[in-house]
């Protein structure tokens, strides 16, 4: 018989406990586990696999849709518009971020859930602000990590915000199923400040604030992007990234946004192609988990953390230089593998 | 003898003749070098070791200066400036980049030298764009290499760029003595859009365009920004964060700024707190140099690709989790150690 979760204080649940929960949709134990994997206490790595690797063995048939922009394009407004009307609809919606700089600015997307005020008590929604984490790539996991438990938790859509700086897009990109970009109408500058790199991953466009004295300029701004969008190859799954317009303040266009990205998925599960790319991100994810392992397999040896400190200690005295201390740590470890 | 480089084809050219060239300052060689250590291939990457650790027991009295700010703040015409400013004063400048978003863009920094015609003329200048790689982590260690480089080659001032995004700023940031953020003054929002990391990170503030119509609203901004930086408690070194304004098309206040530079510079050396966040900075690096490598060593070893592959394989044929693929593998490769 399985204990009650009561029993146990916050961290000290029993892996089955929490596998046992996820799965009966139990957001209290959601949140735990999702704690556990973000901890880097060895012993929680390895009870983290273990939730995971089991909440993988649950089938699902959830859509991930990326979401990105710059701050102030309303990323928190649209997330509470959509998910609403997801949850209106009978689906189970989850919200997670990847925010690289939240580990300097403490948090500067979905920390504060009083910006999606009736999607944080809608029952059939789950937030969860972005990890943290001293690496891109770790925050990166940490989320991929947290959509599979979402999922094992019964949620239909995952989705994943995003700043729109750098590489946090890319990493979320290799995530999810369908990126969407959101954009401002601006004063005719719209294909100025954007990057070509984002233009290509981008599955979707949508005008934001599409609304008032702005809806104008929004059409205006449709029409430049779609025709930007013409000048970059097809993408190899046949699908042309689609323009649109929404306005979240007045709830326009986001029920025509969630329908193309239903329209997306059902032709890409046609042809195969979305099946292909989760492939292709599980692999990726393969090579990234590999990577992350190593690191901290020798970060837990206690004979090489005891050469490393040896080496920062004769770095500190002068008495090495960081390369040549690095190559005869590295040495010493590889020499009889 | 050592051989003429005109011998030998590129990337051929033995760490010696390199090292040798580097020392007399000879550019094409320094250049060189430098493509040396950016190459992923495995004895590319032995000779580019051989050739840093030469270049680390050259001693050099540089001062390392990192200018970041949001594209469109006049980076590149800053830095022109100052660059020229600093040959003037007899002193060799080299100029290196941390560009996140170049393995996507294709460079969007320092790729086009073009933008800076006059420094890129001067004898006593060399530039180099951004290098290229997977990730921020390798595009920074590249970077720091290039900075030992250019320092044994004789360059007094080494200008570290980079965008204002989120972790390449920490990673400049991190291997440079005087940190230093470019800033426009807008219409009394200057403070909403800045990020409290980067003005915990910053050691100056430079309101950049500080000229005709412009004068007015950066005076303000100056005024703004040094009340902002008294919000934050005083830096370990006892250095209170300044706040100057400048035109790099008009040629005012860059020469304040140089100053203001070698006085923090001077402080530090004093006090002790150059060498000692040198010594900081330098620990980071190998720790950060030992995983880079780490990882290296495996992928290099044949067994562990093979057993990779064969992982990748399983995947694709969805036999097996991404995450149990990871952690069979794992355990593999470290059993016997």
């Amino acid at each position: 018989m399985v204990p009650k979760k009561n029993q146990f204080r916050n961290r000290d649940i029993p892996a089955e406990v929490l596998v046992e929960g996820i799965f009966k949709g139990d957001k209290a134990l959601l949140a735990k586990a999702i704690t556990l994997l973000e901890s880097t206490r060895p012993d929680h790595f390895e009870k983290a696999n273990s939730v995971i690797e089991k909440c993988l063995s649950k089938p699902n048939s959830s859509i991930r849709l990326g979401i990105t922009g710059v701050p102030g394009v309303g990323k928190s407004s649209f997330i509470e518009v959509l998910g609403s009307l997801l949850t209106s609809l009978g689906k189970k919606v989850a919200v997670l971020a990847v925010d690289p700089t939240s580990s300097l600015s403490k948090g500067s997307i979905l920390g504060d859930k009083t910006r999606m005020q009736s999607l944080s008590k809608d029952l059939n929604a789950f937030i969860r602000p972005s990890p943290s984490g001293s690496s891109l790539g770790g925050v990166a996991r940490k989320t991929r990590e947290s959509i599979i438990l979402c999922e094992a938790a019964g949620y239909d859509v995952i989705l994943v915000e995003t700043v729109g700086v750098g590489q946090s897009e890319t990493a979320v990109h290799s995530m999810v199923d369908f990126f969407l970009l959101l954009k401002l109408s601006g004063a005719g500058d719209e294909l100025q400040g954007i990057k070509r790199g984002i233009m290509e991953m981008a599955d979707a466009i949508a005008i934001n604030k599409a609304d008032g004295s702005n809806l104008e300029r929004a059409k205006l701004a449709v029409v430049e992007f779609t025709r930007a969008l013409h000048l970059y190859p097809p993408k190899e799954n046949g699908w042309t990234p689609k323009v649109m317009q929404c306005s979240a303040s007045e709830n326009t266009g986001i029920r025509e946004i969630w329908e193309m990205v239903e329209d997306f998925v059902a032709h890409n599960k046609e042809s195969g192609h979305f099946d292909q790319k989760r492939k292709t991100q599980n692999k990726n994810w393969f090579l990234q988990t590999v990577d992350e392992h190593l690191k901290l397999f020798f970060h837990q040896k206690k004979t090489f953390v005891e050469a490393q400190d040896k080496m920062l200690r004769a770095i500190d005295e002068n008495k090495i230089s960081p390369f040549y201390a690095a190559k005869m740590l590295l040495d010493d470890v590889t020499k009889e593998l």
